[in-house]
């Protein structure tokens, strides 16, 4: 089964980065403002994007060492029952992100778009952390026709 | 075995898209500004990262209607055999791309990285494709310590 990559390295401690991707009120300063859910395994996570919908998670796994994993339970069927696993590591000065969207059932067209939509987010995870300032939506880079 | 996946929408003709990925004058404008080589089927193309090193690439297919496939020859071993493929088509406003790098061995923390890596040189091709001006290398958007 396909899955979707990506690796960004940001100038930023391991915690701060951890604790961007592990809590609502991080999550809310790269992804979507509108995340709300308690941060702790098997809690529930709710990402709203306005009209366009949203996901909701649970929460597998929470490690401060380095590890989030997390379970879509709701949201655009090509999602549900997909699982998003970050991995955190050090390396010189950069806290190394490694993302893992996996359980895709099938490469369709949805899938290419969210691979580059995540490279976007993470973009902004990184900047978040360095900087105090990301792109979460409603004011997310836009890609294409399909926001 | 593994891809990366990406899709993005210019509001840009399809035909100038297409001149963006199908020459090497139009490749300078968004990934590296050191493309050479002949844009016919069967011509090589070489792409350089000053000490970064670069790509060798095959054209197998160039069609106007929207779609572009390369064959790594030369590079990373990891690059090495894997196939680039580029597929246009208008919706409404916009030139969709649906772009595939297909055929890596392993999900390698490389492989990562460059899916991260190619969607912001796709950002950097629709902006080219939008405004004329894109963010190739040297100039290209740093990600992390192994830029």
């Amino acid at each position: 089964m396909p899955d979707i990559l990506h690796r960004v390295g940001a100038l930023a401690p391991l915690d701060d980065v951890y604790r961007a991707i592990a809590t609502p009120d991080g999550i809310a300063g790269w992804w979507t403002t509108d995340t709300t859910g308690k941060s702790e395994v098997g809690g529930q996570l709710a990402f709203r994007f306005g009209d366009v919908g949203g996901f909701d998670m649970e929460i597998l796994e929470l490690d401060p060492v380095g590890r989030v994993r997390w379970r879509v339970t709701d949201g655009p069927a090509e999602w549900i029952g997909t699982e998003i696993d970050w991995s955190l590591s050090r390396r010189d000065d950069y806290t190394i992100v490694l993302f893992k969207h996996e359980g895709w059932r099938e490469p369709v067209e949805f899938m290419h778009h969210c691979s580059t939509k995540w490279a976007t987010f993470l973009m902004s995870l990184k900047d978040f952390a360095e900087t105090g300032r990301g792109r979460p939506a409603p004011d997310d880079v836009r890609i294409s026709d399909w926001h």
